[in-house]
């Protein structure tokens, strides 16, 4: 039996296993305006509570464990899930929960596309439905706050991708990137970013005192990234590294400038794009973010130089990828779709 | 066919592709007594070469490559044989090339103990044949270089086990250490001790930045000190932990002496008890060894410190879990059975 | 002019830049019941604000910054001042602070022990007042609520004293632990527990992929043990490692006991010490924590072993050293401090 | 009393404290053709022999030790000098040994360039003897080989612009690389890199899980990459960044081609640029080096990837920062200069 009244401050959060699962459970059960949390995975091991499961949650995470499926999901009268499931589970199950009625932030990449194309092209699986890719929103909340407060499903951005939309979308807004020059992402990113699945390359011993380039000119995020910040795809270079530490993603933006600028005009560009934008923070002329910084936060920090010429321009985009990469983020929109102040349970 | 002469300094590597089996390539393929060194994996992968599996190892690792088997090894005409293999293959391997006139060097368990019954009682595998550990010498050339000297088969020593033996046997044949207390060793090692196979614990992300107790009084290494120590059985409290870098074993041994002692007096135990041993160091009374002191070395170190009342000791030993405590140890085994000086190829 | 009224709800937290200041930074400005906290450090540099100072706070420590001086802090209203300063320091002005009714809590060494011998002994500073000495309660809150609930001055604990005595108070309360026999206490700390201060063996280079021992036999937080777990002084043995990681302690201990116990019956007999204590967490008998579960919380993990015989018994203790073991700590002394629950601002 | 001959064989090594210092004692004491090794330090504290500084080397590095002056090591005998030192130190010492008839490698920034206005322009420091730059060789032995075997004074690169150069040297020989367009040499160092000298962001637990960018347009080894490759200064921008290791560059440098190119014929090029360079070693295109793939050597590792249209190209170079990047470089051109294989010691 399916409750008939959704609650949207009771929450679902499906597949809580993961690294992003796990965030999740420590924001939102925290989370002021959270009316219940319920946790659902495929194998529950017998645990009924989310800390008999992850006891070191024991004290803060005394939230109820169910054995994941969407019939369980719908009948919980929960009325926000958040999907931090592979994009594959996610494609299937979203429309079957939107379609009773709760609302649903997914953090995986199976509904970021308005092509079912696309989708199955970068992640060699098969085509979700259209119908369904048309109704979802990017919920990268400084660009589309109002497409979020009514959307009944969000699809939650890559990682990498809000690193590199945030600091490329205001400049190619404001027109200042010289046409046909390279723009290039290069990308760092912590262990946490590449999951849970055990793999070769993410042995300790593996990874310990290393750092490589990987998925060169084939990442995922590349499709998000040129959506969202409006580059040419002739025009983007975006890769991506694997960083030997647990959290967070700094990238390293190179673009090449139409126009002579300013660094005071730069910052002043960035600052009005974002303004009243809390959860983006930009950093003065000269000054850096660094990994550090933003750890453990929602934070995305922007900061940038600037060559002798005013031309080249280097711009430098932290956030953790577990913060304002996945669950932090997935939480801002899940504020904004409550209408409740977009930082609540982020700080 | 097989040949009818073995060369001793042709080696073969049985099991190539473990840490131990990677290390003892970097060491051999450097050894200036090795005439040629051979590679055994279960899988090739069509390689012909291990440079190819491990391109890293290009321009050092130009050695020929073999899928395992003991004919292969038997027919290569290699004298020695390296096994870094699990435990139940060696126990099955070993016998067939040391029939076949092979001096072996083995790096698992399997053959550690005088006691099938203490191998099958720990590893939970059968029990190897009785024989054949009678024949085999336990591989600490500190103790028992003769014997190794000697040797058909030998039991290379595990690298928790090699690490309270050098810290405590000197002890326990001075007579020093007070009947009835109880010996602590707490010992710490690197992740690559545990192996290249994957595992949660070993998981990046699980271990980056986190420590943790494992196998408290349970631990496979415990025979081995017991038998090599000579500490009762009741009297021993041995614990490992996982430190969150490679390579590496600190072990904290805490003694009660039976009589209260001068710190230089100790210090001159061990330094007379080593006399001539050059791959272990005694460290000056107040001085302490360092984990950073022997990465990438075949050497162990030992420090100690004293409490006022010259009854409490405190040892300090360190080695390399991947020199000392496994290849390292075992090319130093093999310098020994061939009558060469031992630090040869290990410097 | 001084305020004739203190709130003991506004902070003033005197030493900020330390890592602990920090820590207590980033926990008091999310306390519910912090009404306003002033962060007072010696150089400000210029800056207003503790952001302007540390720029990854910005978002979150948009609090006032001062230059540090008694005067300043009694003037401002503050009830309540917490001490992360230098021992010789916080000697110095916990007495002014507590005489002009400002409630104190030191993170320093100075006030935690009845005899100022003991303190000048161990820390080769001069002498603390000895009436203040007497005033002072040691605060640790599982031992002493009530009367930290009544104090004018707490001496927060030292984080690795945390560790052992939360472990072996109950034990020794219970008269479970063999007379005369050795009580080993082996604890490994992660870096941040050394301080800020630039040190050689500090330097990234050094301690990353290293391991070591320190101070044996004579670190500062051994009088704290043997004061609150009531070992005897010749039984215990305190040791203290450096983790290459930022944050955690984990001590193993090592305990005989007087008669054979039942797992079960140890478990339980800490499950009924720490009843009703929210923030140390009881491992069921044969699990045990790990650094990672305890870090960046105020929790304190105990798990432990037991051997076959029933008498050997091994404690894991686990905490976050700047957490429970230093400015976490603080704040839950605070909480008792002011009747409120002492989870609070703390999860 | 100056001896009359010098052999080119025993060498000085001038600054043994610092991390390249200890690394060039690791391999000029193993090193097969060098005939006596002298370290001088400014302070030896009355040690007479680098193990006593070092215990870490005991067994290795039983070396002599003495104070440093140009004097000292003028009477000593050696023919060859390594200079391990500050840049002002090196260029007034430099020139002395040279008179005095010693062959010097200096590993300073102090003889990298022609123009001394470079020098002093991004050293800000005083610029050093005209004719003394005049005569010193850039030690890049896979560009200057014939140059470096004549040489008197031997400038060793900096660790980053060995990592570009070699990477950008081919391409743009080959006249491969789109006239006007931007080059840009994304580069991340481990911190020995950054020194011995204690530091805020050295310190572990800053840099413990944090990544960061630093010197953006104003790196000191921006000069000698334009130098040595080519490319135009408007184009070329230089960043680089500090990884939380110990060990290592890569570097991912992106090219616009003129044409579009084959992977195949990019391989190609590379190889025959370096055919019989031994330690330069080319990967196969679509595989890429790591750092540890070159960790604890002097290789460097060129790695590429090509977008679909031929015409955007990365290149990933990888050193170890104290190998080819320091130390290891230096040893390679020591070997050019007295004609011997120049692998030699290094493997």
């Amino acid at each position: 039996m399916t409750h008939s009244t959704k609650n949207p401050r009771q929450v679902a959060v499906v597949g809580a296993t993961g690294y992003s699962g796990i965030e999740l459970a420590q924001i939102l059960l925290r989370h002021p305006e959270v009316q219940g949390a319920t946790f659902y995975v495929r194998e529950t091991g017998g645990a009924q509570c989310l800390a008999e499961m992850f006891p070191q949650l024991r004290g803060v995470g005394e939230a109820p464990l169910r054995t994941l499926s969407a019939e369980a999901v719908i009948e919980s009268g929960a009325g926000t899930a958040f999907l931090a499931t592979p994009h594959e589970f996610s494609a299937e199950i979203a429309p079957r929960l939107v379609d009773a009625g709760i609302r649903v932030v997914d953090l995986s990449g199976a509904f970021r596309f308005r092509s079912a194309h696309t989708f199955s092209h970068w992640y060699k699986l098969p085509t979700p439905h259209e119908g369904r890719l048309a109704e979802a929103v990017y919920g990268l909340p400084e660009l589309y706050a109002s497409d979020i407060a009514g959307a009944k499903l969000v699809a939650n951005p890559g990682c990498y991708a809000t690193s590199a939309i945030l600091a490329l979308r205001p400049l190619n807004e404001a027109g200042w990137i010289a046409e046909g020059s390279a723009v290039i992402c290069d990308c760092k990113s912590g262990a946490s970013g590449a999951g849970k699945e055990l793999r070769r390359d993410l042995h300790f011993v593996e990874l310990d005192e290393n750092f490589k380039a990987y998925n060169l000119f084939s990442h995922r995020h590349t499709p998000e990234i040129l959506d969202h910040t409006g580059v040419a795809e002739g025009s983007l270079v975006f890769t991506t590294h694997l960083l030997p530490l647990a959290r967070g993603i700094l990238s390293t933006i190179y673009v090449t400038l139409k126009q002579a600028q300013h660094a005071g005009d730069i910052e002043a560009m960035y600052r009005k794009f974002y303004a009243g934008r809390k959860m983006v923070r930009i950093w003065a002329a000269g000054k850096l973010p660094e990994l550090a910084h933003v750890a453990h936060t929602n934070f995305a920090d922007l900061g940038f130089a600037l060559d002798k010429t005013g031309r080249s321009l280097i711009v430098v985009s932290c956030l953790d990828n577990l913060g304002k990469g996945a669950a932090g983020q997935a939480v801002q929109n899940f504020n904004h779709m409550l209408g409740i102040e977009e930082q609540t349970g982020l700080q």
